[in-house]
C-alpha cells in the first residue's frame, strides 16, 4: 500500500534529484531536462512540502544578472503558486572546471576568491527566498595525492571561508544557518571533512561555529563504512543536526543516491525511528525538527514516469517506516525486551549523585564479575522484534 | 638494506604486538607466550626506545594486589635494565566477558562502575611508571544493533567516563594525557567514536578535554575508507595528535595489523613525511614530537624468529621512508613541481589583510574564469616524483 | 509474529553456530560450551530438521580412535533420538596451528599430506553418518603476501587435493558431493577461491568436478562487495548450487555471521525469493532443493538464552520472507510491473529461431534508436513494490 | 629518474585514456577533446607501441557509413605513420541512452539486436585494422534491483551474445580473440560477471569459449576487494589471460583509473613481477606475452600537459618495477628466504608419483604435528625483502 504524503509531513526534494537527467561517468543523459518550475509544480502535486536547489539548478553558471533575476523570479512565483516552501538553498562550486581543485581550498587563490563571491551571492539568494538553511557540500575540496595539498593550509582556508560566510550571514542579520555536508570521496579521491565526525570537529574550531551545523547524507556516511543512525545521533548530541539528506546506498561503491529505503532497509528503519521518536526517555535531548529532505537520483533506466514514481517511493517508504517505528516503540514486548537489555539503564550516571571519585574508589560495590559476565543482554531478540515489526 | 634503529629514533612497541600468540577468530595460538620482561629485553636489543602495554599484558585480570605489584616491579626493573622507556600505558576493557557490552558504555551500570575503577587503577599505574600518555581504545563501546543502545545516553556516559578519568589525572597532578584511539568496527559491529573526526568532535564536548587527544591507528582509519595522513593532519590542526599507532592494512577487511609499510606503501610514505617534515612553511603549526609507536601483529604464520624479524621490519621501513621523505622535500624538481601546483599558495589567506567583506564584494579581481579553468595543476607529475623518490 | 518452523522446512544448523562460545580476536568466551548432543537436541526442539558439523566440533583434534568413535556414536544416537538429519559434514583444517599456512596448499608438504588424510577421514565419517554434502571451506588456503606463495603451484595443489578427495568419494561409491565455500579474506589476507565465481572457474578445471559444487555464504560474498542473489543465480546456472550458508553481514568489515535477515534485509528477501520461487518462467532451470542451512553466530553479548533466540530468529525470518516472496510473485500489480519492465522478455533469444548471422546482419529491424532510448523501464517502481511487500 | 620506454616494451594505451576530457558525475569537462589521430601521434612520440579504442572513440555513434570510413581511414593512416600497432579494438555499448539497461542483456530485445549488430560491426573493424584482441566490457549488463532482471535469462542471453560473436569470428576466420573485462559495479549497481572468477566460470559454459578469455583491470578487481595479482594468476592457470588493463585504485570507492603505481604500489610490484618473471620454476606455465596496456584517466585537475605527463608516468613506473622485480628474483637473500618459506616446495605434488590413495592412507609419514605447527615460515621477512627492493 503506497502511503500518500501531505505538506504536514514536511517532505522536501532537491531540484537536482528529480532533475537529474542520467549523465554518469560512462553515459549520456537518458532524460530531457525540464524547466525548474516544472519540477516544483510536479513535486507539489505529489505531496511535497518543500523544494531546495543549487544556484545553478535554477539559472546557468553564465547567466547575466538580468537573466538570473528573471529566472529566479519565475521560479519563486511557481513555488508560491504551488504552495511549496523553499527551505534550503545551496551553491554549486563543483561542476564548473574552474573549481576542479575546489572552491574554498583550491590551490589557486584567484579561484578561492571567485568561489567565495559565488557562495556569498547564493547566501543572499537563500535569504531573499526565505530559506533557513544554507547547505555547503565541498565536493571538490580534497585531493587525489597527499603531496598536492598543504593540509594545514587547507584546514585554515576552509575555516577562513566558512567563518567569512557565517560572519556575513550574521552581519546581514539573515535568519539562516549553514549546514556542512560531509562525504568521504567522489568526485575527489579524498574529500576534506569526510564524515559527520570530521565536520563536527572542524566546526568546533570555527569562530562563527554557532550558526554552522550539519546536513548528513545517508549514502555518504555509508561510503565511509559508518552507521548512519549513529552519525545522526552524534550530530544531535553535539547540537548540530541542522538538516538531512535521505537516500539509499548499497555498500562501498560509487555514490548511488537510491530511493530512501532501497539501500540498507533495516538501517533506514532506525533512522526514521530516531527522526520521528527522538531519544526516548530524554526530555533534555533535542529532536530533529527540520525538513525530511531527500537527496537521491531516479535511476538512469527510468524516463519521466520513473522520476515521479521514485519521488513518491521516497515519501511512501518514509511514511511506512514512521508508522512501524511508532508501533515498535508502543509494543509491550519491545518495552520488555528493552528493559531486559538494560537500554534505559544507560541513562543512569555511572557515579552516584554527589559521589566523589575518592569515595567511589573507596567503595566496594560487591560486584560479582562472574555473574555480570554471564548476563544475557537479549540484543538479538530485541533486534528480531525490530525486524518483525519492519516486515510484520 | 635494512636500516638499524637507535633509541634516538624513539621507536616504541606495544607488548601485545610482539606478544601476540596468533589466536584469531578461526585459530588457536601458533606461538608460545613469553614473560613480559622477555619481550622488553628483546625489543631493546633491536633498537627500540620505548615499550607500552595494557595492564593485563603484564599481569592477569585475576591477579591479586600482591601478584600485581610483584609482576609490575619485575617488569619495571627489566625495562630499566634494558634502558627502555615506558612511554604509554593503556587498559584492557575489552577481553574479559564482563566487558562484552563495553566498559564505560555498557548497558549494565555495575559493569560501568567496575570498568571505571579498573581504568583508574591503570591510570595510577601509568603515572607510577612514568608514562606520559594513557591510551584508551574503546573497542567494546558500541553495538551491533541500533535498537540495543540509547545513543544519547551512550555519548553522555562516554563523556562522564572520560571526564572523570581526566579529572582524576588533574586532581592527582599526574603528568599524563589521555589519547583516544578511534576504530570503526571490530570487535563490535559499530564502535562509538569510529574515526579521528568523531573523537575530535567528542573531545570538543568534554569538560576536561584539554588533556584529552588522539592516538590514531593507520589501519583503523583505513577500515573507515579514510586517508590516514589526512587524519593525522586534522588531529594536528586541532592540536590533538598526542600519540600514534603505525601499522599496515590492505583495504576494507578485518583489522590486519600488518608491519608498517606492508599495507598502503605510498600512504605510509606521506605519513612519514608528515611526521618527520611537519607542515613545510608553517612555523606556527605543531610538529608531532611523540614516540613512533607501532601497533601491529607478527603474522600468525611466523614463529618467534618471525616476531623479531617483523619488529625490525617496522623500524627499518620507517627509517627508509624518513630518508626518502627528506630527499623528496630537498629535490629541486619537487620544489619546482610544488610551485607549479600552487601548493604553498594555499597558505595565502583568501581575503587580503584587512579586507572587509563589503570591500571584497565590491572589488573586481578581473578574474578570467576560462583561463583559470584551463590551469594545469601538475598534480600527477608531482605524485610521480613522490613515487620515483619512493622507489628510486 | 514469530513463525514456527517444522522439519518440512528443512532448516539445518552447524554445531559451530549455536556452539560458538564468543571468542573473538579481542575477547575470551562469554558462554560455556555444551556437549554436541545437547545442541542437537535443542535445535530439534526448536523445529530444525538437520544438523551439520566439522569433525572437531564433535571430537577434539587430539582424540584417539576410541574416543572419536565413542563420541561420534553418542552424537549420532542423539541426533537419531531427536529426529535430526546429519545432512552435511565438513572438516576443520584451519584452527590447529599446524594449518597456519593451509591444509591443501601449505608450503609444507608434510602438512599437506597430513591435511589430506584428515579430510579423507572426515569424508568417511560423512558417508558413515549419511550426510550427502561434504563442505570444504579453505579458510587458511591463501596468503598475506604475494611473494610467499607460488600461485601456479597453489592452484595445482588445490586441484590435486580436491580431485583426490572427489576421486576417493567415487571410488568408495559414497553418495556424497563436495561443496566448496568461497571467502575473500579472513583469517588470511587473501584467500584462494575468494568468490563463487572463482570457485566455479576452479571446478571447471577439475578432473572430478562433476561431484564438486558450491556452498555460498551470504556474508562471504558480501565481503567481496558482491550481490549474494546474483551469486546463487550464477551457481545455479552453472549447475553447481549444492548447499547454502545463510546469515547476515553489514557491509565490508570482519565476518559478522549475524542472524539471517539482520544484515541486508532487502537482499535477503530476494535470496529467499530465488530459493523458494526459483526462476519464474524457466521450467528448464534447476531449483535449489537442498537444506536451508544457517551459518551464523549468536552475538557475543548473548548468553545461552540468546543462543536459542537467535536460532529461532533465523528460521522465523526465513519463513516470513518466504511468505512475502510468494505474495510478491502472486500480486497482479507486480505481474504488471514485471511486464512493463520487460523482465520476461529477456527469456526470448536475441536471434530468431533459425536465424543465421548472415541473415541477421542483412535484416533491417526498423529499430528506432531514439524511441528505444526513451523507454521507461519502471525498475524503481518494481523495486518499490518489493519494498512494500517486504514491509507491508 | 624517469625511465624512457621503447616500442620493445609493448606499451599501449586506450584512446579514451589520454582522451578523457574530465567529465565526471559532478563536473563538466576540464580539457578539450583532440582528434583521435592527435592522441596516436603523441603516444608514439612518448614511446608507446600500441593504441586501442572503442568504436565511438574514433567516430561518433551517429556517423554515417561514409563518415565512419573516412575517419577510420584517417586514423589508421595516422597510426601507421606513427609506427603504432592497433592491438585491440572494443565497442561502446554503454554510453548511449539506448544501452541504459545493457547491450546483450537489455530487457528490451530490440536493443539486444541493435547491440549485437553494433558489436559485430566493431569486430569487423577490429579485424580490418589488424587487432588481435577484441575486448568486451559489459558495463551496463547488470542491475540495481534484484527483481528487475530474470537472472537465468540474463546468463543465457549473455552466453548467446558472446557465443554468437565468437562464432562469427571463427566463421570469418579472423585472427581475433575476445577478452571479457569484469567489473563489480559502476555504472550499474551490480554488474554481471563482476570479477575474473565469474568471467572464467562463464567462459567455461560457452560453446565457443576457446577463443574467449579475459582482460582483467587492476582497479576493477580491487573494487571487489580482491588481490589483482591473484586474479592474473588464476586467469593464467585457466589459460585465459588474453589482455590486461593496468591502472591504480585507492580502495573501495568509485573507479579511479589512476596512473599505474599511484594506487596500491606493493601490489603493483608483484603484478609486474608476475607479468615479467612469470611463475618461476614452472616451465609448463604460460607467460603473459600480450601488450602492457594501460586503462587509466589523467586526473581532472590536469590540462593537456598533465595528460602526457601521466601517460609517461604509467610507463616509467612499469619499467622501474620491472627492473626491481628482476633484481628481487636475482637476490641471493631472496632465494634463501624463498627456500626458508618453502615457496618452491609447493610445486611438489602432495602424493608421491604413483602413490595410490589406499597406499597413501596406509602409510605412516611419521608426521610430528607439534613440530610442524612450530615452523617459522618467514613470510614477513620475505615480504620485507620485497619492500626493501621496491624502495631500496
Amino acid at each position: 500500500m503506497t502511503l500518500t504524503p501531505t505538506p504536514e509531513d514536511r517532505f522536501s526534494f532537491g531540484l537536482w534529484t528529480v532533475g537529474w537527467t542520467g549523465t554518469d561517468p560512462f553515459g549520456a543523459p537518458t532524460r530531457p531536462a525540464l524547466d525548474p518550475w516544472e519540477y516544483a509544480a510536479k513535486l507539489a502535486e505529489r505531496g511535497a512540502w518543500g523544494v531546495t536547489f543549487h544556484d545553478n539548478d535554477v539559472f546557468p553558471f553564465e547567466a547575466t544578472e538580468a537573466e538570473r533575476d528573471q529566472i529566479v523570479a519565475r521560479f519563486k512565483q511557481a513555488t508560491d503558486d504551488a504552495g511549496l516552501v523553499i527551505e534550503m538553498v545551496t551553491t554549486n562550486t563543483f561542476s564548473h572546471p574552474v573549481f576542479k581543485d575546489g572552491g574554498l581550498t583550491s590551490n589557486d587563490r584567484s579561484v578561492r576568491r571567485f568561489g567565495l563571491r559565488k557562495i556569498l551571492r547564493a547566501v543572499d539568494l537563500a535569504a531573499e527566498l526565505g530559506a533557513t538553511t544554507f547547505v555547503m557540500w565541498g565536493g571538490r575540496e580534497g585531493a587525489e595525492y597527499d603531496g598536492s595539498k598543504d593540509l594545514w593550509a587547507a584546514f585554515d582556508r576552509y575555516k577562513e571561508g566558512i567563518d567569512t560566510i557565517a560572519g556575513y550571514i550574521k552581519d546581514r542579520g539573515y535568519d539562516l544557518r549553514i549546514a556542512l555536508e560531509p562525504k568521504p570521496n567522489e568526485p575527489r579521491g579524498d574529500i576534506f571533512l569526510p564524515t559527520v565526525g570530521h565536520a563536527l570537529a572542524f566546526i568546533a574550531e570555527l569562530d562563527n561555529g554557532d550558526i554552522v551545523g550539519l546536513n548528513p547524507e545517508t549514502g555518504h556516511e555509508q561510503m565511509a563504512n559508518l552507521n548512519y543512525t549513529h552519525q545522526l545521533a552524534q550530530a544531535l548530541w553535539s547540537g548540530k543536526l541542522f538538516h538531512i539528506d535521505l537516500n539509499g546506498q548499497r555498500g562501498l561503491k560509487y555514490d548511488q543516491d537510491l530511493v530512501f529505503g532501497h539501500g540498507d532497509l533495516l538501517s533506514a528503519f532506525f533512522t526514521v525511528d530516531l527522526l520521528e521518536n527522538g531519544f526516548p526517555g530524554h526530555p533534555e535531548a533535542p529532536t530533529y525538527t527540520g525538513p525530511r529532505h531527500f537527496d537521491y537520483k531516479p535511476s538512469r533506466t527510468e524516463h519521466l514516469d520513473g522520476v515521479w514514481e521514485s519521488a513518491k517511493a521516497c515519501m511512501s517508504t518514509y511514511l511506512h517506516l514512521a508508522e512501524k517505528a511508532k508501533a515498535f516503540r508502543a509494543d509491550p514486548r519491545v518495552t520488555e525486551a528493552l528493559e531486559y537489555a538494560g537500554v534505559a539503564s544507560l541513562q543512569e550516571p555511572t557515579l552516584d549523585a554527589g559521589e566523589t571519585i575518592e569515595s567511589f574508589l573507596g567503595t566496594d560495590d560487591g560486584f560479582d564479575v562472574t555473574k555480570a559476565a554471564e548476563r544475557d543482554f537479549g540484543f538479538v531478540r530485541l533486534n528480531q522484534l525490530a525486524v518483525e515489526h519492519l516486515i510484520g
